[in-house]
């Protein structure tokens, strides 16, 4: 028995909710969490159907993108993953997924704006978007690139990982992180109703502005931070 | 036992009707009962999931928002319900959700206008919707205040929380009521098809007037008043 | 027992078809079917919710809107279904919802324009939608009226109701027809997807011209009259 | 025991996965397998709901559209079927649906652009639509010249069918194929998701320009050809 059966098994179950909460239609989207002491990342294998997912076939890999347990081929997108672990230290999950409204947002390059108390319970800002790679970085590491745009953006924008855990990759779709791989596919749901709830909200009225920033604050403060009344302790 | 059971009963049952009908994912949405005779609200706690909710779990405070029964902390909007049970003294049951159209209508600050009989069916008027409130507000009881911006709104417009038992707050989404905990759901369940239908009919044509007062008055009153000849006896 | 418990279960099998194809929710739609012979109709009780309805709970009644068998209120619509029956002397089943998508076609006052194949297997014609009813015609007996609404229509139109089984009543929703109950439904699944479609088509292109009636012709008559050849005989 | 059981399977399976995965209503769509050796394609047979649609049911025809094995009456749409198994000789299977984003951008006729990775990583090209067909050809053997559509459309644009697996017939709705029918169903699932992906893109804003070639080769050439590694080996 594997050593890290307990990784693999938060994994299994981040992914399946990926399909239970229709995050992905057939193959598409993966989660992968990581054990920060060990230094290994546990991640879906690449384009198998969730109903065919078992937990032996999470793949565990080292930082260095080097398999170390697990004879399927790890996601596609697995350097994408490693990259925001080296460089989010208090991240525990990472989620990808092509969430219908999410990506339509990120093909649309539009940042999401915050333009109600949904969205403001979970981020005081928008939900920022990527600039397109350049041809260069495409034709390189691909995937590692797409990591570093992530980075790029929220160094440029000022963005802590720890207050905005989600990010649209211009033309592609949603990457979302969180404390553990149950928090990064949370994250997910509430980005895909947010990217909903925005949509419908400016088909009423394109001239909506964003909300007030006292109001912005009230609700997010109210969820997070030391004065957060929102929820149980230890919650 | 607690001598609250009954209410408790009867909070969870509505709560789980949310999930049921989709009307908020994850931990989002709330739905309190009031015992007027024994003066308490029994009211679902904080950030719980609704597959984790059980009858126990339910709040039970007095009127002055003082926790009576019960070891979890109850949902942050609860002085906003009983703010409601305070002021609309006809009512039994206050529900919140952030089901996805009437939250774009919120956020847009658009009331929903009465353009069919389904709505008709239900109300006379527009669902109003409150104003955006002030940062003193918001920055005080925010929870209260919330309360009072809905109050002052049926204030100035002349509503009666009889005849209009559903509002949007701006930027915020929709509280409904009604006689009873299970009642103030349905209205929340035909609140978001009412606001999908309306966003569509404005997409089909943004020149939709409102229907005529004579549909709306006969629609209303054949399931409402002494002259209702809709549903059952009794019911 | 009762002599048209035959009926009762073919009523109570299509109402119950409503619910579970999600063409109505809480106790919106109704279903009626009709007994040529024995000159009755049976017709779902008022404002009773789906998942309470018994076959016995089946109201019949003469073509007079007199209720010959059953406890309970008939649908408030009876009066409706009823005038159909007597002037569309060959259906044998009655069925109006409050489906979203015919819904708000309705409201918009809009005939549903026939843009493409899935319409035309079914229909020539557009959905055609009644005028809005007069003040007079309202406060007078409302449900007969918006049965002579229907009839108006069929006859300015020169619409046969053997060919066109539907109809949207202006700021209300969508009726259907057809040989017996079950076919009610069929036609009104179809057409809520028919509305949806045609939605959508104009969001993406709203100068979609109509398609052209060869495309029409061919795709009514491969599925009626007397050289079709979609489907197995006797079906 | 027919000696076509295995075939008969074989599209009775991905016949059931349209309604599995909501791409037609009541008798829409049909699904073709075909057996090169032997020479017989089995289609659903036309106008059977898919909850009684049975292994046996399926009719096995030679590729002169002659009925070998059956009982009942072939899909009215074979003869489109046996058109694109004879000039796209690497085909296993063929699917045709009406599923409703992909009927609304058939009934605009236009293309559904390629503005993200979700299309790239199906296809470089947008999905093409067919012209609209004369009278002559609709009159004329009508299944027959919509599959001549198809393959002129395909010539025109000097498409591959082995590169692009899907089309839409103008005002009629998707077909798509691959190398088994599973695989046609599984294009006709993707399909529907990048018309819903375009659709809500196109609404957020109508000038979305299409994604630049470097991209569109990384994600196909990541998942086809010689330098793929997406997925597992042997999958």
């Amino acid at each position: 028995m594997s050593k890290y059966t307990y990784l693999k098994e938060q994994v299994y179950e981040a992914n399946m909710e990926i399909t239970r909460e229709s995050l992905a239609i057939v193959t598409f989207g993966n989660v992968s969490g990581i054990d920060r002491q060990a230094g290994v990342v546990g991640i879906k294998p690449s384009g198998v159907p969730y109903h065919r997912l078992k937990v032996d076939d999470i793949v565990i890999l080292d930082l260095d993108n080097t398999v170390i347990e697990g004879v399927m081929r790890p996601s596609s997108d697995t350097a994408t993953h490693i990259v925001l672990y080296r460089n989010f230290p208090t991240i525990g999950g990472v989620c990808h997924t092509h969430s219908t409204y999410a990506v339509a947002w990120a093909q649309a390059m539009r940042e999401i704006p915050n333009m109600g108390t949904t969205h403001a319970d979970h981020m005081v800002s928008a939900v920022p978007v990527t600039e397109v790679m350049s041809d260069e970085m495409i034709k390189g590491n691909y995937e590692l690139e797409t990591g570093h745009q992530i980075l790029d953006l929220f160094r440029k924008q000022l963005l802590s990982p720890e207050e905005v855990e989600m990010v649209l990759v211009a033309c592609h779709g949603p990457f979302t992180w969180g404390k553990d791989p149950a928090k990064a596919v949370y994250n997910a749901v509430v980005l895909e109703e947010m990217a909903k709830m925005a949509f419908l909200t400016l088909q009423i009225d394109p001239a909506t502005p964003t909300i007030k920033q006292s109001l912005i604050d009230k609700h997010y403060f109210r969820k997070h931070g030391n004065n957060a009344y929102y929820g149980q302790d230890g919650c």
